[in-house]
């Protein structure tokens, strides 16, 4: 656990009021002030409603590179810090901002302990519709998703790897700032968003980090400028705080792969895991496993990273990496060996396209709100998820379609459920009598 | 009192999330939007730390000419609206910003009523260091600075005017708000100063107000284009809700007259109510006072104005008035007819100039908090307000001194408290080698 240093000279406290007008007028907090306010928000000295304003405004006025860094810093330190200096292997994470029908890390994790990364992945909040890995995860009959910390590091040590809830004792008073900015309006502030994530990444122990940017209608970032910046913004403060970093701004305008639920994602991962599954998933695992290697220093070019990924793709390696960790999370590893042990829902029906034509976009997040009204999401606390449901077979952007085609398939079990969720799908795909020119997957590396 | 209008259509209560995001997002409120905010302010339905975060959401991304009205519209419509159409004289009030030094009111009131025009003025929340009327007034033995609204209203129509405390039944929404903004940075913001101000003068029952939008150094508004933003903001909403409005903006950057203190600016203004005292404060008497018999309609044209409200300050009818205020409110006349009466400090000392030169510029702001220091002003609760000590014979911008001699004299009781308001009192000075040009007392007229 890394100590904090002494402040060399004394600190006056000031006013919360004075913090928040000084930030108000433009002005840049010390390294002190922003201590101050991490340790009156653990030890709940500031009141909420001054904190909330606080964050509000610097939503509005941002944070200079050097502020983020020490406020990332500062919110790491508030809990403990995970020391994985005992694992010799380089230990690399990765994060992704959040994507409908993202089914990376259940790939890319297994993939990257194939190839001699260790990856102390923990998964924290997500957003709103988002289905977690954990959550997909989950659908395994007898998965934990949450090891202490000292499960966690002697699970790292054995198989390299590990998929876990984030841990309370990390980064508490970013917990405290989540719960506030959710209620705020203030989830899309670039200095919290790089504050909050790094300061929970970097305390798992990990050397390095890969970050996924996403933009798009299926983000909470819509704009791809400010996911440039915001990619921009980790790598900078990540770098600043001795961590290697690398950043992909990666597109969100249409679900990735071809499902989106929980079991049906899982079953897309294995595919991936076998070197099969949809083209779009599989270059951005490829592409974001490329930048693992690298970073671990595993493979030095760029051609030898892309071999080494490749190869644990299809020798089989990382599937059995995936069921090593199933497996020691207490997952039945059945399920992974045999997809189709999967409950499957009890309907199965189509969306069909309303005319002719290519699909020209699709909503990604209208996508996900349907899914999560037909069971797969949490809705209230006591909710249970319905692992079967979900949709499958997506047609993406530039599909052309006739008619009464399916434009996808839809796992469902509840008639009731079915008509909200249908609306969120229709209205989700624009069909138009043109080509569009699909997105980019990959938009920039940032380094 | 007001009737709000009952929704001509059933309104869905957004999530007081979803408000503040539709305000960062930069979009308009509507008028049930602006209405269930304040309704849920009322019953304290809104969480603190939400209403805080909407606030400074609103400080950032401002309000629209439309909202300000409503929401000035909604926050008086929170409580009781006092109405005085039973009393036909004309009805106008004034409000100011607040200055060091502003005895305006003591002598603008019966001024007012010696021309003919009923003057109900609450006087609400001060900005921290500016000393309010009823705090002046209060050095007069006696003087009841809260009555009911009966009792104000009665009064009214007896003597044809007061000066109170605003009643609680008054805009209670806007008291809340209020309390919020001191604790959030919020308090410079136009629409919710607009909407604070007007929502508490128009609750009072005036058909038309002056408002005196003071900018400077001894003012909240530090920059002159946001004070006249403010002067224009606020005469819109007014016209807006029908009633007459005009507005001054006035210079702050040193105190208004010879004096800052309490029981020292009532002597100020009982000199000025004989038609004498200091050139700036009669001036800005004269020009207040025509607005006010102008907007009543007491005078037509400006030389008629001029006229009335001259002839009223030195026939002796303006001063009459102020003791029939004083009286009805319970005060000591015999302290108005011999204002030697007033207790006077034990100490009085100058300020000497510490070279020579002109007064190049005053802090007014550093000047009212050394008086607040002396013990015109209450720290904490429980403190008594010292009425005789404050500042006099204020050498203003412009004046040439000599080293040594007098910039003010100061009233003191305490030894121990001289010290902190002596350092205040010096640093407010600059001398300067050359003269500087004053700075015009009236800025702008916004009509």
């Amino acid at each position: 656990m890394t100590k904090r240093t002494i402040p060399s000279r004394r600190f006056i406290k000031p006013s919360f009021n004075s913090l928040i007008e000084k930030k108000r007028d433009g002005q840049e907090f010390t390294q002190e002030e922003i201590r101050y306010i991490i340790d009156s928000t653990l030890d709940e000295e500031i009141p909420k409603h001054q904190l909330a304003a606080l964050l509000v405004t610097i939503f509005f006025q941002q944070m200079s590179a050097q502020e983020t860094a020490i406020l990332t810093e500062e919110l790491m330190l508030s809990g403990e810090v995970i020391d994985l200096s005992h694992i010799a292997k380089p230990k690399i994470d990765k994060y992704s901002t959040g994507g409908v029908g993202d089914k990376t890390s259940l790939v890319l994790v297994p993939l990257a302990m194939a190839s001699g990364v260790v990856v102390p992945m923990m998964s924290g909040v997500e957003h709103d519709y988002i289905i977690s890995p954990l959550e997909k995860l989950s659908s395994i009959p007898g998965f934990k998703s949450h090891l202490s910390i000292d499960a966690f590091k002697s699970q790292l040590a054995k198989i390299g790897g590990a998929i876990v809830e984030q841990d309370e004792k990390l980064a508490p008073a970013d917990a405290k700032f989540y719960e506030l900015r959710k209620e705020t309006g203030t989830i899309p502030s670039l200095p919290l968003i790089t504050g909050s994530v790094l300061s929970r990444k970097l305390a798992e122990g990990s050397e390095g980090l890969v970050i996924d940017v996403k933009w798009g209608n299926g983000s909470f970032i819509k704009d791809l400028e400010q996911a440039k910046q915001l990619a921009r913004s980790m790598t900078r403060v990540g770098r600043s705080l001795k961590r290697r970093c690398v950043a992909l701004v990666t597109d969100m305008n249409q679900p990735l792969g071809d499902t989106v639920g929980t079991a049906l994602e899982v079953k897309e991962a294995i595919q991936l895991l076998k070197g099969e599954g949809p083209e779009d998933m599989k270059e951005l695992v490829l592409k974001l496993g490329m930048e693992i290697v690298r970073l671990a220093g595993v493979a030095g070019s760029t051609l030898s990273a892309k071999q080494t990924v490749q190869r644990h793709l299809t020798d089989g390696s990382a599937l059995e990496k995936f069921k090593e960790l199933v497996k020691a999370q207490g997952g039945d590893v059945a399920y992974i060996d045999n997809p189709d042990k999967f409950p499957a829902a009890k309907h199965i029906r189509k969306l069909p396209a309303p005319k002719r034509g290519y699909v020209h976009t699709i909503n990604a997040a209208m996508i996900a709100r349907g899914v999560h009204l037909l069971g797969a999401g949490v809705e209230k606390a006591g909710d249970k998820v319905d692992y079967s449901v979900g949709v499958s077979e997506i047609k993406k952007v530039g599909t052309q379609v006739k008619q009464g085609e399916p434009l996808m398939m839809i796992h469902y079990n509840d008639e009731s459920k079915l008509e909200t969720a249908l609306n969120y799908f229709k209205d989700a795909y624009r069909l138009a009598p043109k080509r569009p020119t699909p997105p980019p997957l990959v938009v920039e590396r940032v380094a």
